[in-house]
């Protein structure tokens, strides 16, 4: 049964044909994974708004030939809808577009939320609720935010059986309705500054969905403050995106590269945008997070005013941040590998998995015995494990299971083991023998100490080997041509710019790639702009994106 | 200035009119509850969905007077909007019966969130996170649903500028869409049970609305499982009741009454639902959390069907179960008082206030000294503490406040306390002096102890203090007429009851009372139906209701 395991590395080597994989994969495993019996990778943007439609596809479930994971070096995408599905992460909604988030894709988000909500509280934020009905008036009150999103609104026309006399927006962010409040409990310096954040679904009807990088309706987190200052409200708009920053590297083991929008790029609403930009495995950038100045915007369309410490009547300066369940995207398609998904220990709703192997009865007992003990120790050190103690599954079929889940560390059991007081340690993210050290003893405090140990060092290395990839891939550029070349070998482009928005946008239509961001990073020294040969004071990034 | 604080409670004797309450106030407490200025008892349910009329309302704060807290006793649901505004735990939303939660409400919730979560988890439960839009033919196609709730759905009919085909509606609650899953997810008994929850947000079109009770759109947590056997869904839905139960009495501190609801009463779509009745303080009924045996109907209506062991083909046997935001209106109405909210120390956002008080500014240093180490023992040991040491409020303004915000316990640090080691603490269940304790010594094991003691004290008081209330309000009856007489005093009563249920809605009709439940603890010895003189096995619970 050992060797199902092994089999599922020689991905690695040369990728098998999808055919190769289904005839490898044990019976058991096929069942399991029924929904992968799904055309998964077409069928998410194809999906009709009715029913009807979706029973249709679901049905076809019957007549399609079961897979596992498509290789990432083959296809990405359907490597990453596989994952999505193998590992239970999340399902289509029945409307199109819209995704089911599953509980292990789900526990995810919560370790997000967990991480998150402490650093928000620790800086001062407080937790609130805003209704997500809002008048379609609003949307309308501040000029480049309507423009901005009228296109991706769904409106609610029908309430209680009747016709609304004003149709009603499904919130696809807050600042409108926000603001409204604000106006009212903001009265003078003394409430300010006022500082809080919501968890809460949000709605955009996008025409182009995937699981998680762009769904109708997804969940997130968005933070909203308002100041007396501008320099206050700037403050706080790099303090959030230093935070997204710090999650992203220490907690997801993804080293974005954090820096401004372009004028182009910039929120609908927003005097400046800063963003998290992730680099995904197959090198295109995705959006994990954005910090907004707002300046007076919203204040000016919504009268949000304070009588200031003289007396006199002034709009307050504001932010807004925001962190979706896109990131949990951002995760699998920054770590995972042909096996499937590979989680960073400090995100990971299962950080050690415990599977047990006896082949005689008589053997069986002492196993669970020692299984069980060792789960005690390392639940109570607060780590999160699982004993895999499943009887109607091999050891072999548990491996290929759990690595494809994108546990950190599986730890082995076996009778010999129990004899000698001493485990079996694997690593995902090191493949085959390399990764698995023999004779760890039971001992709890040694055990606890090296599983932590191991933990660490697994985060490290991710992020490692995260920061490498990157950076072979990120080009500096000084003409154009260059920044063409690059982009066409599927790599970021940095170069000096200081062109025009037009400019931009034609860099766009021929190449596909955006200026994802204007680093906060940037190289010392004269620089000139990549397109006009004129003084530039900034590189800027450029890539294909998510 | 501590003449102010103890005006508050002569309320408790002989209720003051606003006008003589609002003269009392100093101005400073004036200015900081600006949103009181809105006539609240008023705009809830008259609220037009349109923002100009909301704008027409919030501009009536430039001329309605202002007032404190009416008086409990006086007019309970003004005294309830009160306090929701003065206590700052929620405002209106610009479409009518939206409510915005503020942080100090909001936080309340987090409480209740954080310990159902646990427990949800403890008891094998995954959360997760089905979609909001459900297509309109998914709610017609479980007869009772469409009928219990088409009347009250919210529906999207415009999606990115264009008509949709087919209509969405916004979530009432997600069985349906749960069944649509399930029936992708459940093939054979190894798939069950599958038991899951989610936290999120449900909209329903109701006319007649008020804060936390009854809004358009609250936030609530739905688990929903599905099993094998009828017995085991069964067990499932007495196991959740149970919880809500123990939730209720031991972190609310709300005794409430479990039962089983009346045919008529049962939720749409369900076999069997079962409750938690909890009684307010002006005696009518709240349902604080429900519990479904939905047996086989959605599982029919959904074809969502599983292999048994022996290979046969059998439907699920499910249930789902909820408690909402509607649980904090519930609390502020079984505890709070005319002073404001009163809240049990297991879910209050703040356990303890500690107010430092000085007279001359050399005393100041040493008794914020003194507070900030007393804060910090408090913080270290999992109380959770607020220093309220703004120098722009009076002391007598802070107690008010503090009181008003239903913290349980107030430390005082005084000059004189700085000199003696010791402080002084207030209890906000026993006013005036009786629940002051001068002389606390404040040496950190002896003072942490004391006031986990108290807390501990005041959580068990205002259980009992609602049991005995309860139980001195409800009647036992034998007859209709005696059941009529309770209930037009105002109590619940509880009487034998084998009816039909035309003399069930009969009794709605005449008296305006519900059965509540037939509660779970029954009286021994035969029975004879209140109504008709037929035997009965049970007794059920009669009273108005929320």
């Amino acid at each position: 049964m050992l060797s199902l395991r092994l089999t599922s590395f020689t991905h690695l080597l040369s990728p098998p044909s999808s055919a190769a994989i289904a005839r490898r994969s044990p019976l058991i495993l096929r069942r399991r994974h029924h929904i992968r019996q799904r055309p998964l990778a077409a069928s998410f943007s194809a999906q009709s708004a009715t029913a009807e439609t979706q029973d249709r596809v679901n049905n076809s479930k019957n007549r399609v030939p079961e897979r596992v994971i498509t290789p990432r070096s083959q296809d990405f995408n359907a490597w990453y809808l596989d994952v999505i599905a193998n590992a239970e992460l999340a399902d289509y909604g029945p409307v199109r577009g819209t995704m089911v988030i599953r509980p292990y894709g789900y526990a995810i988000w919560e370790a997000i939320q967990e991480y998150l909500n402490v650093k928000f509280k620790e800086t001062g934020h407080s937790n609130m609720y805003f209704p997500q009905f809002i008048p379609y008036s609003f949307i309308e009150k501040e000029a480049s935010h309507v423009e901005g999103f009228s296109p991706e609104l769904a409106v609610v026309t029908i309430g209680g059986g009747k016709e609304l006399e004003e149709k009603l927006v499904v919130r696809p962010t807050s600042e409108t309705i926000v603001n409204h409040m604000f106006t009212q409990w903001i009265h003078s310096y003394r409430d300010l500054p006022l500082m809080i954040n919501q968890w809460a679904n949000v709605t955009r009807w996008e025409m182009r969905t995937k699981p998680f990088v762009r769904t109708l309706e997804f969940l997130w987190q968005e933070g909203h403050t308002a100041h007396a200052t501008p320099e206050e409200a700037e403050n706080e708009a790099i303090q959030m995106i230093d935070i997204y920053t710090r999650f992203a590297y220490e907690q997801a083991a993804i080293p974005v590269i954090t820096g401004r929008k372009s004028k182009v790029e910039t929120f609908a609403g927003a005097c400046k945008t800063y963003t998290i930009e992730a680099m995904m495995g197959d090198k295109k950038a995705l959006q994990a997070g954005t910090s907004h100045n707002l300046g007076q915007n919203f204040a000016r369309a919504f009268g949000t005013q304070f009588t200031d410490e003289n007396g006199v009547r002034e709009h307050v300066w504001q932010t807004s941040w925001a962190i979706s369940t896109r990131f949990v995207g951002g995760i699998i398609m920054t770590h995972g590998d042909d096996a499937g998904l590979m989680l960073p220990p400090k995100l990971a709703p299962i950080q050690v998995v415990i599977v047990p192997i006896w082949k005689k009865d008589d053997e069986k007992a002492a196993v669970l015995n020692a299984a069980l003990t060792v789960k005690d120790v390392l639940q109570k050190s607060g780590i999160k494990v699982k004993l895999d103690d499943s009887d109607q599954r091999t050891p072999g079929w548990k491996f290929n299971f759990w690595e494809m889940k994108g546990v950190p560390l599986r730890i082995e059991i076996g009778p010999r083991d129990v004899a000698s007081g001493s485990v079996v340690i694997s690593r995902r993210d090191i493949p085959g023998k390399q990764g698995k050290v023999f004779g760890i003893s039971m001992e709890p405090s040694n055990l606890e100490a090296y599983v932590k140990d191991k933990l660490d060092e697994i985060q490290s290395s991710l992020l490692e080997r995260a920061i490498a990839f990157r950076d072979s891939n990120i080009v500096d550029v000084t003409t154009y041509n260059d920044l063409k070349a690059a982009i066409s070998q599927g790599k970021w482009a940095r170069g000096p710019w200081s062109a025009s928005d037009e400019d931009e946008l034609k860099v766009k239509e021929e190449t596909g790639a955006t200026i994802r961001c204007f680093p906060f990073e940037q190289p010392q020294g004269n620089k000139t702009c990549l397109m006009t040969g004129n003084p530039a004071e900034e590189v800027a990034i450029f890539a294909k994106s998510y």
